[in-house]
């Protein structure tokens, strides 16, 4: 079953040249939809906010799982700015947000001010859109932005090593990859450890535990030519999928594919 | 002024060849010393323990301060055993230990079951011993290991980013490298991100505000040839500067250059 064809357009005509600050500022002034293009070749996050008591529970989840979920900033508590971009305001400046209580999703709003707590502890995390900046980079086809759909994503079978309260599975985007072009895709993303890194599998989905690559559970189906090999790559949606296991009281995400802008560039990131 | 000639022996003539196994059992057996060169090839690491109650601030310290402090694994409270060692006691297993009281250091045994409290958390972090395998099969000239001393070790004026409680400068490793070995020293650091990447600086020391290679504040110090660049890398003994800045109630450390032998293999933590 295949999504019917949804491009994946620009919120605005000009936001691929816009700099972070001024992406920061139309989302904060009430702009939304997804960040994929948005200021290009600057570094995109994903959010995640929970109570300080779970704050360490999360940032040693993080620790033991580094390829899911590599942290690029931890902010105070209570604070809503971070190293990662001046001036920005992480309760107003993302395109949209998802708020959950004891696991659940409750609202999904564009400004978390009226949500905040002064207790929260904001982490950014790498985003695969930084490791597709390389990939295009070294020519290699990224079938998903050819047809104009989100990166097809699959709950796995493979459960993330614990961290006190919080456990879950792991959550991997899916990319078909020519053959001619996987060495180049290995190489590329493992020189971005702070964006996942290298795959966590290639070939066989069953080895992960997905029956149907046709229907995944976030984002959209993606079609691949004959000879492509599915990469798969660990994903930031993961944190989301601890939070829907391990059901802390509270906390706050990005809305998937609607990502934080940082003013870190996509180079930045890259080992060698 | 240079020290004089200290070689730098193995604790055992056939230490080289041992398993991390074997290591781990003579260390707790009882034998003590330097373990560069032990157990060759597999991973070295720095181990600091911490009270519970100080263990967010010490893993959020090292998520601010990666190049110094990269976590490598992080134990539950009161547990001695780690991912990275099968069958391992780290109340036991290492050569010697440093056990630090309001910042000072207090005792200096060759086993802590002792000192052990239920309340510890454990943190394992990268060795530049890792890199200095890379180095050594890149073909770059190790001076310090050519001149059988302990790699120098400087106290910059640069400070980590500060975590909670916890604050310090970093500490910096140095080994003087030929001009045509730069590119080569610097590629392959680079590409081991787990074990300090690459280096913080390349050239001038007064930079990082060492007014005289020859007096380094832990270490020997090394002959440089005349051509030679100085290249410092971020040093894991970062954490026990903290540890001596910050004054936790409570703290183990290994003992200098008695780092704890991992099962992990070196090229395990090579990017690409």
């Amino acid at each position: 079953m295949l999504a019917a064809d949804r491009p994946l357009t620009l919120v605005d005509e000009h936001a691929r040249a816009w700099s972070p600050q001024t992406a920061r500022t139309r989302f904060r002034e009430g702009l939304t939809g997804p960040t994929a293009g948005v200021a290009a070749g600057h570094t995109q996050v994903n959010l995640i906010s929970v109570p300080a008591d779970w704050a360490y529970d999360m940032l040693l989840f993080c620790q033991r799982n580094p390829k899911p979920c590599p942290v690029l900033d931890v902010t105070d508590a209570g604070s809503w700015t971070t190293v990662l971009a001046d001036g920005a305001d992480l309760r107003t400046d993302l395109p949209r947000y998802r708020v959950w209580r004891d696991g659940e999703l409750v609202d999904e709003p564009t400004d978390v001010r009226a949500h905040w707590r002064d207790d929260l502890v904001s982490f950014l995390i790498g985003c695969s859109f930084t490791f597709e900046w390389a990939l295009a980079e070294a020519g290699v086809p990224i079938r998903h932005v050819e047809q104009g759909r989100n990166v097809p994503m699959y709950v796995t079978s493979r459960q993330c090593r614990p961290a006190g309260r919080l456990h879950g599975p792991m959550v991997v985007s899916m990319r078909p990859v020519p053959p001619e072009h996987v060495a180049a895709a290995l190489r590329e993303t493992g020189l971005l450890p702070a964006v996942h890194g290298s795959p966590v599998h290639c070939g066989d989905p069953s080895a992960l535990g997905i029956a149907d690559l046709g229907r995944p559970d976030f984002g959209d189906p993606v079609e691949a030519e004959p000879d492509d090999i599915p990469l798969f790559w660990a994903c930031g949606v993961t944190p989301q999928a601890a939070v829907m296991a391990s059901r802390p009281p509270f906390a706050i995400t990005h809305a998937p594919g609607q990502m934080f802008l940082t003013d870190a560039r996509d180079q930045q990131y890259r080992i060698a």
